[in-house]
């Protein structure tokens, strides 16, 4: 009889019940990919006298981290409470103890990876994490080992299910935001209170871990450009199918010899392509690698399930001691890799806009002329038959070629500013591959 | 100064050339990853004057394994040599010796993996195959480690780029079979003899292999059901687009208690599902896990440069250790996960059929009635205004709804016996999603 292998868990809300659940209902099969048995020994929460829909078989509950940090007989934890406190001081007090860390907080990681990283480092401990990026697809292991060969030339990823759900049922449903943003609600896809998904923070703290395995370096997440899907209305939506696109919320780093492109916002993506082919709470992420070339993954990116089946694969990866050899290496990475992220300045690609435009004599004129003396060329324009009044405006939608993204801001700012435009402009990235 | 870890390779040709070649240029980047330098110290080749696209540097060329075998500075060899033998004395030697081996041949470990893989844990050495499925996408990777959480409920791949590439000419500019295979060779992606591509041969031995990943069990691939897709003419293609669909050559395992459905074959699948959008040279991987739900991958499954990316990431698992630790639990698996397999008699799904029959009365009611006898249900048919003749027959095509696949095949046999049918039907299984 092999001695089993004792954890901890911190946090028992979704996350965390799924996780007792795949460890107790998927006992052997995991027993034999881990070589031993997974014994949940202790469990801390925030409520011990909450029900709770998940009995821990054996397992003790308390509120106190140290009920766990101090237990010599536990080696790993899962630590799945989500915000930035108490779970950075139970990080640390959980590592500083000499314990193996698995978490699904990105925002944890996002804010305080390096110093939580050196800590561990320091301690010869590891930290597993791929549960914190696009739930289950395993997406870290794909960047830090399965493409390690390669230098990655670029990452899009769909990061956010919320929004994605959202952006789907406006296309697909003809919704508006709020009642899109209800329903998902409702379905349980969206908190009550949205707003780190929906004005794309959530997107953009996962996408500077993923640059931070990918490149090495650790891009402070709030200095990465970021819009989310609450400006977005359902007109918007309809214009770019009409010209063959849907949008979605894309995290993009692209490297460019020492520097990093980064940012975060709905962008038009080709109907046919698999970034708008992802519907729904599914995630999805597109990397180019210098040798294996474009590969994409898919699957649900959050959920109880999904995000358990990530964090048992981490708990097992460290049991058997893959996550300490990977920790160490990627700790490696950061020696040449760049070190200097750019605000999209030198940004070539095509552009959508939408100005509301007050409907009379010559402003089609004087909005095309702007653009092309900022050296904007259009591939196409849209101007229905509307309704409208010099007062309320109607919406004129350009799609422009290829251009620099600092060109059209500067044209937008200008365009704006002139007594033809009613309201503030819409810009967005196309990506067409 | 860290002293270098010291390889071997076994081959030189397409992908051995891609390995030195990613080994060279992306010395550094590997380095960081491996927490050493990798360097090629020997090279075994079938005919040491061959003219090479790449320079060993400083590794030296022989036609003698022992050259490799019996050097006790080398610790890993990629064995890069396709076909059985002398692939197969050459690792057993290689595992005789000591040597951890990486290989890409997937026909090897299909006919002789039960054998290979019992010597090397005898051994206590590794062997590492990403490279032999599915070239850069890391779907061994995925199954054995990143999932290990699941239990796998099926595995739906298109595993083979030539046969896919073949299609995707077909379907994209109505060439025939046999011109789109001619420009499959001219661009490098069909060998002067492509029967083991075209006739699934090479599909099969690589969803045996994810079969052992995925449930532990060595099923033999000449046992899987098998067709290829040299069978197929444009018209099928064309008839499947009218219904919505595509072909694509898709192996397939299921999962049923302690049961697997396994095979390989043309099948249809649905436009705008992730099979359907798979397109040239690449290929796919659908899994579905009891937790995670539905992943998907894509990405190249062949070519030099994806294959040598797979490669050299089992290159670097195999010297960070990883390797050992995944090899040593994958040998654990086959304890009480499935043991028998099934020949898909249990196969409840859509077909599509073609039959050339006789252009006269009362032939449509002949036919849907013998369909009737056996259950089975019509969803749609297709009969075009053709000029056809009671000899050369005119074809009828049918979409049926879920049946059994035994029941359709007990019918066909019945049809084909009539007098008013030209020729063999065709069969096709249908996915839907």
């Amino acid at each position: 009889m092999i001695e089993p292998i004792r954890i901890g868990i911190v946090g028992l809300g979704t996350v965390g019940s799924g996780v007792v659940r795949l460890l107790v209902e998927s006992a052997n099969h995991i027993s034999r990919h881990a070589g031993r048995p997974i014994v949940v020994q202790k469990v801390v929460v925030q409520d011990v006298n909450k029900v709770r829909s998940v009995q821990v078989p054996g397992g003790s509950l308390s509120t106190d981290i140290r009920h766990i940090s101090l237990d010599p007989s536990i080696s790993v934890v899962a630590l799945l409470m989500g915000g930035l406190e108490p779970a950075r001081s139970m990080m640390v007090e959980l590592l500083k103890n000499g314990k193996d860390v698995v978490t699904a907080n990105k925002a944890l990681l996002a804010e305080h990876g390096p110093e939580l990283f050196a800590l561990a480092r320091r301690q010869e401990r590891s930290i597993a994490f791929e549960a914190a990026v696009a739930g289950g697809i395993p997406i870290v292991a794909a960047i830090g080992e399965c493409l390690a060969a390669n230098r990655i030339e670029s990452i899009r990823g769909i990061l956010n299910g919320t929004s994605n759900f959202i952006l789907t049922r406006m296309e697909e449903d003809g919704s508006s935001y709020s009642d899109a943003l209800k329903l998902a609600q409702k379905n349980g896809f969206a908190e009550a209170d949205p707003s780190m998904d929906v004005d794309g923070t959530d997107a953009t703290q996962k996408l500077a871990i993923l640059a931070h395995l990918a490149f090495g370096v650790w891009v402070p997440w709030a200095e990465i450009p970021r819009t989310g899907i609450d400006g977005l209305d359902i007109d918007l939506l309809k214009y770019a199918e009409e010209l063959g696109y849907r949008i979605r919320l894309v995290a993009v780093v692209n490297r460019a010899a020492d520097k990093l492109a980064m940012r975060v916002g709905p962008a038009l993506v080709k109907i046919g392509t698999p970034l708008a082919e992802t519907r729904g709470a599914y995630n999805a992420v597109s990397i180019v690698g210098d040798a294996v070339g474009r590969m994409f993954f898919h699957g649900l990116g959050a959920g109880q399930m999904p995000t358990a089946s990530a964090v048992v694969a981490d708990i097992i990866d460290t049991v058997v001691g893959r996550t300490a050899i990977t920790f160490r290496t990627t700790g490696l990475l950061s020696v040449d890799t760049p070190t200097t992220h750019m605000n999209e300045t030198d940004t070539i690609e095509r552009h959508f806009l939408r100005i509301n435009v007050s409907d009379k004599p010559g402003v089609l004129a004087r909005i095309t002329g702007i653009l092309g003396n900022h050296g904007i060329s259009i591939a196409s324009v849209i101007q229905h038959d509307v309704s409208g009044s010099p007062d309320t405006g109607v919406p004129l939608v350009i799609m422009t070629h290829q251009c620099a993204s600092i060109a059209v801001r500067q044209a937008i700012s200008i365009i704006d500013q002139t007594d033809v435009v009613r309201g503030r402009s819409v810009c967005l990235s196309v990506l067409d591959e």
